[in-house]
């Protein structure tokens, strides 16, 4: 039978989700449930009902496990401990600095219930997290480098948004290459932020908007933009459906570290991901922990898990036997 | 208290291992077992004894896991089957059409004796397994490449040294730079042997021997060389020497796959090594999957398992507060 999946939440990574179930043939969507009116999202898949999110317990024996789409502000820290008590569920917590709490939050409803909840499941964390703990259990000494992109953020996008006399606009960051080879070739350089990314922004200006002065007001912005190089460049609006309506991100986690009596081996261990699109990419990230949630739970496992917690092959739609014999 | 690790088999990995127990402090080794006169064996650990592998079962109470350093095609399914009746153990058995019936035989007799026995540990299969798994699970639709190199070949260097006035050898497996730039550019090439990976040689001829016989007898050698660009190198034994003594290697595996509802958006995931000592970077992936052994047997496990079957916590010598905090 089928995995059921619920999707909570119908925004970018929502959309993406619907997409990575038709990739996995063991699954299937069973609804989508949102804060707006129901009549009023259309989704990709026939026949799945549109349901709105207050009535979610009522499909507590008809999904295997919810997939939550929210933000991680405002709405995970309250969403997942909430629906964990009817679902196994999964949700994509990016907030490095609150994950212990979040984790002990979920991990209580979790098992209250007899649940599985798995969370921060996605590239960063996620994939990058797996590739940091992998490494750093083999090379104990060494220096972890992560770069992102090229790709777009969303919050510096947004940030470069607000300031007056801007209609719309896009931020690219971008690794440095030189820094990037300077770890590759295992010099263990000591980087600051300038030295790892550049940003690049995109800009549409509303008609008779200072543009030096938007230029300024960006390139000087703490925290988002100030310790950083910027590029801002002022296209049309044409120009920014054009070429910028993509949502690509990608990065590097690489670790650099030496073995030997005298340390004298060097080794470099590198994880790289190039995505054209991010919340597709996530959103199929999130499905085979979704499948592994299920699993887990079907032995009687509850509680919070991260992906350090999950054995690879729950992962995978195939048998053990046939990832031993093709994979290994 | 510390992990009590023993070595079977003192070569190139057994070195190595060595090593990786002096990098991770939770970790001690407390003997070295060898089929040669333990009294010719020198270790670089000062205190430990070297053992006569026939005595090894005397040691059942003193070793927490033991490391097999044997060789895959006659040692290890001889090996790891018998001493995991006494001990956890780990090995690095990469014949791959065989890990099924390894599998079995190790699983049924650490089954029996309450044991935890990990099998194929190391690079490939290894760390490059659970590259292909983990990008598969992800992306379910794609293509796999598998690059080696550049790197030691110690089977090909073999094979080279077997030839009639060969001195010594030294063979290189070299990835086609152009066919890792068509992959990671999303194009996903059908690619021959020829075009994945060159060969190079480094031949110290016997004096007075037939350079061009030694170098058309490479060349066309089937399995090995005849299904590449091979080129060949003479050299001096002083060259060999001062410029290839080490065992480098490396490699690259790169999944490439498609989303969205018209598989409009491709992504790539790349995981590289590149390694300055082989025997080295293994013998550190060994020392991870011993300390998970350990543990997973001290929670009541028992059975053969493999990358695939072990959460990744497991691996790390930190709590599990302390990788949610810093790692994820």
């Amino acid at each position: 039978m089928s995995i059921r999946i619920g999707i909570y939440g119908y925004g970018n990574l929502g959309r993406g989700v619907e997409q990575a179930i038709r990739k996995n043939k063991d699954t299937e969507l069973a609804a989508v449930f949102s804060r707006r009116d129901p009549s009023t999202v259309k989704i990709a898949t026939e026949g799945v009902p549109v349901v709105a999110a207050d009535k979610v317990s009522e499909y507590k024996d008809k999904i295997d496990v919810m997939i939550i789409c929210g933000g991680s502000a405002t709405d995970l820290p309250v969403m997942t401990p909430a629906l964990v008590r009817d679902f196994n569920v999964i949700d994509s917590f990016d907030t490095h600095a609150n994950i212990p709490t979040h984790f002990a939050n979920v991990d209580k409803a979790a098992k209250e219930a007899g649940n599985v909840g798995v969370i921060s499941v996605g590239w960063d964390p996620g994939m990058f997290s797996l590739a940091r703990l992998y490494s750093n259990c083999i090379l104990t000494e060494g220096e972890d480098y992560t770069f992102w992109g090229k790709g777009v953020s969303q919050g510096h996008s947004d940030a470069v948004r607000r300031i007056e006399g801007v209609a719309d606009a896009r931020q690219y960051t971008v690794p440095v290459p030189e820094a990037l080879e300077a770890v590759r070739a295992g010099k263990n350089p000591k980087l600051t932020t300038r030295e790892k990314h550049t940003r690049v922004c995109y800009v549409v200006a509303e008609e008779g908007a200072d543009k030096a002065r938007i230029e300024n007001e960006i390139k000087t912005m703490p925290n988002y933009f100030s310790d950083y190089d910027t590029t801002v460049n002022f296209i049309t609006a044409e120009e920014m459906k054009r070429d910028h309506s993509g949502l690509p991100h990608g990065g590097f986690v690489i670790r650099s570290g030496k073995t030997g009596a005298n340390d004298e081996h060097n080794h470099i261990i590198e994880y790289s991901l190039k995505l054209d699109s991010n919340p597709e990419f996530t959103a199929s990230v999130l499905v085979a922990f979704a499948r592994a949630a299920v699993r887990l739970n079907k032995e009687g496992v509850s509680g919070c898990k991260t992906v350090f917690d999950i054995a690879p092959a729950y992962l995978s739609a195939q048998s053990h036997d046939e990832i031993i014999a093709h994979m290994l």
